[in-house]
């Protein structure tokens, strides 16, 4: 039916788009040039110390991938095809030196007929330079028109490395003329949810007679509709129902229940000729206003209330929890079904329902949403837009226009897509775009003419929304405690709390003799432990001394940072959590990262090794849980410890009632302090209990642990461990830790 | 070349669409089924007294509109059409019983070739009752399915009322069918304003050959481009520049300069066959932020910037002044060019340059924009949607987008055409759509499509602007004095103080016997006097009383009112205008009205009779001014008199030093407080002056007048008329008037 052909590449590079490489290599497709190279010189590992500068020079050159046709025979009826996935970033396709295609923007995919070319021919995909709006700011501005993702061009945790080269599937195919050339299932749930009219639109080219076989499995495989019709004209639709369709529901919240919708084309011998499957999820996302919404603003002059942000599946207010994720790797060009998995196995694993791929990276591959759709995770989709003024320009509002298109198409059929949105803080001082910019005003048209019912925002955040803070104590002397404790945003979509990778990750990419003290100026700046963002990021050394002294060793240094980091999350998402319904959102910045670094928000170092933060944020995330609302982290003899209570209850069904023992646990023993016999608590709703108080007494201990244990439910159980000082104490090693007075 | 035909129509109705009127009476048109039954039937006048109530059968029956068609001859070549303009507001056209057209949506024209028609044949209109979601609530919510204005259902200051009919110019066209089907002409203006880049497109039918001759000339009917082409497709473009265009600008800020382009056909014999003539002002508009935007939100988490909502205009920032526009009468079907131009000379005269077609009310007639692109009077144009919740379903998503479409092919050309909204109070607890509603997401993507370089709004107000208050003391005693001076929104887009009718107004439409004192259940609550909106709305009795104490006569109790109207809409704009550049604009509610109110916020008294606030807020938007903030309006013994002198200049030239002079003028005689000399002032900024303080002395009077004069510029002078109460006074009529403590 279809038959595929892969390629022998060479990549060599040239200064002159006409100029023949000097030296051509073999080359990995899909891949990036850079690896290639790399690899053919025997380089040694790019993530290493500094070997990443070394690539610098590979952004402004032409490279040429080059391949040697081999004998295709097409048979009457068919078409041998160049199929090419995507190639970042601005090329050109020549045939024995004769242009055939040129395009900019890596997420539309091409297609060439070779019907007509030889056996021998050349086939070369030269790619232009990085594209780059000016040369004096050598930084992410540079991505401000054009649709390469901002990211490569240095962040703050992200080296400048700009990939480049075929980043997606590319080959020949030779295949029938008579295809589906396009085929889309598409359906409509009805208010109840308990009639889904499905209809399937094709596409076949003119002057064909066949038949259109078309049927839709649930999950057992059993055939749930079918339908066929005989082709009559180049555009034909069939249409279904499905009663009572089991629904797709994101992680927590229900099974992600997919059906799969299969069309076969017949010719008019019976001979299939096509075939095209795609998976359904029956579920209806909207974006909510939360209770209280129409409440606001209350004073004339009255302006808006908050636009929407609680995530509605199926009827259903859910709490979105997750984290943002970033490019998976430096190179979109390996990432893949099996490197994507493993990181969202972890998503899943983490009690994860959501996560937004910030736009400063790519648009992930298919394979990811499929995924990402078997496992109940929604995706809040962004466009290639981030921290920048993207200009109205004819010329990139053509790309944009294209790009967008591509990756609506490529995705809108995804049951776990639920958020478009035009890019990251957009709205901000530092990129200045507006609800003006023609940009975004496009990228509002195109989902809305193309998916009018999957929401839209212009960019994150919007009213109500917030980003930040990324630290676990700011320059003020503020902790995630209190700034969480007194801010009242509807969705938390960005919030850090930084730390250092462990030890042994540490020693594979800084030298030894750089390990310990950390200085800037090392391998440990260029990733990203200092200087990174604004203050002394993302090692936060000031911070970590304040409240521990220095550190005598890298293990301890590691170990302090890594516990700020521990409580700082848990903070966090229970707070925010806390916040419900108002908030509907905590997803934490970040979740991954593209390469090692020293020191990060993210909760899993490169390329899927968890911190121990990664595992606090699961606990933090599960359905239910015991949580305490704590006031600060640091305290002394004397103070008054006075934890508030909650039970966190995301579930949809009720939590049957039970007792929660709270007790202390310092210097060695443990003390209850209360019991707090709960009632059954209503589906998806918290329940606030008591505030317990409790003089900390005098212990030779260097921490305390509120401990919170439900009776027959271990699962809920939680913990907080915060420093304590006794008065007058010489204990190591808090001795010289100042206590935070707030 | 194209000959008109005017047709003579009846008019009539029945309870069942395919029954037979039982009389049919003369009808014109356009017009309204209303105004015809009425004349025909001798009825008195429907804004007298309780009259309209006698019209509401008229909303739920089927008229039918008549006409006899009369010999038409048709030449080779020719076509004869029927030109309909609009109908409002669902339709169908029959003839002889045939039914050859049906159009929901009264913004869409259409046309009917009746070339193959016979004369004597019967053309028939039908249009359906009006149409109504729910029957159960009375009141605008049953416009939220349909595009039909909703101010007609019931309205502050609107009765109940519905109007159906043609109501746009509907006749016999005899005309070539080689004709300009379309042709627009669009510009381009370079970055500098310097060069003017434009194209005209145009389309005729297939087979035509012949040739197109495009013209475009100054305001002094001097050629500036010429161009022309043979035909040889179906569309046809042409493109031309020139140099150096005089721009188009709003009222006060330069001329409004207009250029004509004038396309010609001509088929291959030389005879002209078709012309088009469209004005073209050149000037760019875009939404910018004001100054300080980009530091704002400074705390973590971030929210976003306030949207941009200064207007710039050819580079320019400009503080929009102006009103809210509702629809000029109850029925649309007479409006017309010279009912326009009537109530936008007071506006030009007012030194309004922007007016707000609320959405509400329909969108105007052609000749509206016209006599606005002449005037240089910026239009901020919504879409038929107003507090309502407007759902997104199929059928209703199908006319808002037939109908919006054709309001922006037809305005988009017009250099008055600044800003684009989806509709009023959108996002607001009485209408709770949001930005996720598929009506708006619609709008926003024809917006785009069909006109990027025009702003897009959602609605009004959105985060920053603010709507209200509408009286001049709250229900908390606040004064409009205290509310606005501590409010900092961007943009007042609504904001109104009512006041009473003249007397003599009053007099055509209240009975006399019901004229004073003014009561609930008379013609002054149906003509919006009591219990028209929240409070004791519009005439303010408790108000009134609270400062005056009773009224012994109608004409008191109408100056008192007159009295607060006028200094609380001087206040209001001062105010704005004072917190220039944060905000950018003020736009009262409301200029006009559709009908004789007994109170209002209005400026203007239907049709045309400026009240005395008119006046007020003329001088309130001199582009410069002297201006005074006055902390209240009722001032006693003893207070110290303490306003902030101000000289407010939107002038985009300097203004020359000077002096001002402040006097008090009080029980007959004036005194000079105070000197100022100003030093030249910059363009388009606002100099604060010196604060006044004077305790006031015992004087035999009720009222206290800040005179601010400038000398050489009685141009500038500004006067501020307050209530003044000597201690133990037994003046009339303050006997009773509590003073004010804020």
């Amino acid at each position: 039916m279809k038959q595929r052909q892969d390629l022998n590449w060479t990549v060599g590079w040239s200064d002159d788009i006409d100029a023949q490489p000097a030296e051509m290599v073999a080359a990995v497709v899909p891949g990036a040039v850079q690896l290639d190279w790399a690899r053919a010189h025997g380089w040694p590992d790019y993530t290493y110390a500094d070997n990443w500068r070394e690539y610098r020079w590979m952004e402004d050159v032409y490279w040429t991938y080059r391949t040697k046709l081999a004998i295709l025979e097409a048979g009457k009826d068919e078409q041998i095809c160049l199929v090419c996935g995507g190639v970042d970033y601005k090329f050109l396709v020549r045939i024995n030196d004769r242009v055939v295609h040129r395009q900019e923007g890596m997420f539309t995919p091409s297609e060439l007929d070779l019907t007509r070319v030889s056996s021998g021919d050349i086939l070369e995909i030269v790619i232009y330079p990085a594209p780059k709006s000016q040369l004096e700011h050598d930084d992410r501005s540079q991505a401000n028109q054009s649709c390469k993702p901002a990211a490569s061009y240095g962040w703050d945790w992200h080296p400048r490395l700009i990939p480049l080269g075929i980043w997606e599937d590319t080959y020949i195919e030779v295949r029938s003329r008579h295809r589906l050339r396009h085929a889309e299932t598409f359906y409509d749930l009805s208010d109840d949810f308990l009639t889904a009219n499905l209809r399937v639109n094709t596409h076949f080219g003119d002057d064909f007679s066949g038949r259109l076989q078309w049927t839709v499995t649930d999950d057992a495989g059993d055939i749930q509709l079918s339908a066929s019709t005989e082709i009559t004209s180049a555009v034909e639709k069939l249409n279904g129902t499905i009663d009572a369709p089991r629904l797709w529901w994101p992680n927590g919240e229900g099974e992600a229940v997919l059906y799969t919708s299969r069309l076969e084309l017949f010719g008019d011998d019976g001979r299939l000729l096509d075939t095209r499957t795609q998976r359904i999820g029956f579920r209806r996302v909207r974006l909510i206003e939360h209770p209280g919404t129409w409440g606001e603003p209350s004073e004339f002059p009255k302006s808006r209330s908050n636009p929407p942000i609680t995530l509605e599946i199926n009827g259903r207010p859910i709490f979105g929890k997750g984290s943002n994720w970033v490019n998976e790797g430096i190179f979109p060009g390996v990432m893949n079904a099996e490197s994507y998995r493993r990181l969202l196995e972890r998503a899943h694993q983490a009690n994860f329902n959501l996560l937004r791929i910030w736009g400063g990276g790519p648009a992930n591959k298919e394979s990811f949403f499929d995924i990402c759709d078997e496992m109940g995770l929604l995706v809040w989709q962004e466009f290639p837009l981030a921290c920048n003024n993207y200009l109205g320009t004819p010329e990139y509002l053509k790309v944009l226009d294209q790009e967008s298109r591509s990756i609506i198409l490529r995705l809108r059929q995804h049951p776990s897509l639920a958020i478009w949105c035009g890019g990251n803080e957009l709205f901000n001082a530092w990129s200045r775009m507006t609800d003006q910019s023609p940009a975004l005003r496009l990228l509002a048209a195109n989902c809305y003419n193309m998916d009018p019912k999957t929401p839209f925002l212009m960019t994150s955040p919007v009213e109500g929304m917030g980003h930040g803070n990324y630290v676990f104590r700011d320059s003020a002397g503020k902790e995630v405690f209190q700034m969480f404790r007194n801010a009242s945003c509807t969705a938390y979509t960005e919030f850090g709390c930084p730390g250092p990778s462990p030890v042994d990750y540490l020693k594979t990419f800084i030298p030894e003799e750089d390990l310990f003290p950390p200085r800037p100026g090392t391998a440990w700046e260029t990733h990203h432990a200092f200087n990174a963002w604004v203050g002394p990021t993302w090692l936060e050394l000031p911070t970590i001394e304040a409240y521990f002294g220095p550190s005598p060793n890298l293990e301890t240094l590691v170990e302090r940072g890594t516990w700020l980091q521990v409580e700082g999350y848990k903070c966090l998402f229970e707070e925010a959590r806390r916040q419900k319904p108002r908030c509907s959102m905590a997803l934490n910045w970040c979740f991954n990262e593209p390469w090692p670094t020293a020191a990060n928000n993210s909760l899993i170092s490169w390329p899927c090794e968890p911190k121990p933060a990664y595992h606090a944020v699961a606990s933090a995330c599960r359905v239910s849980l015991a949580s305490a609302r704590v006031s600060k982290f640091s305290w002394r003899e004397g103070d008054v410890f006075s934890p508030e209570l909650w039970i966190l209850h995301d579930d949809p069904n009720p939590l049957a009632s039970g007792r929660l023992v709270a007790s202390i646990e310092f210097g060695g023993s443990e003390t209850v302090l209360l019991n707090w016999d709960f009632p059954e608590i209503a589906p998806s709703v918290n329940l606030p209990g008591p505030i317990l108080r409790f003089m900390l007494p005098h212990a030779g201990a260097d921490r305390i642990s509120l401990i919170l244990r439900v009776e027959g439910r271990p699962d809920l159980d939680s913990r907080y461990d915060l420093l304590y000082t006794p008065s007058h104490s010489a204990v190591e090693p808090t001795a010289h830790a100042p206590t935070m007075n707030i």
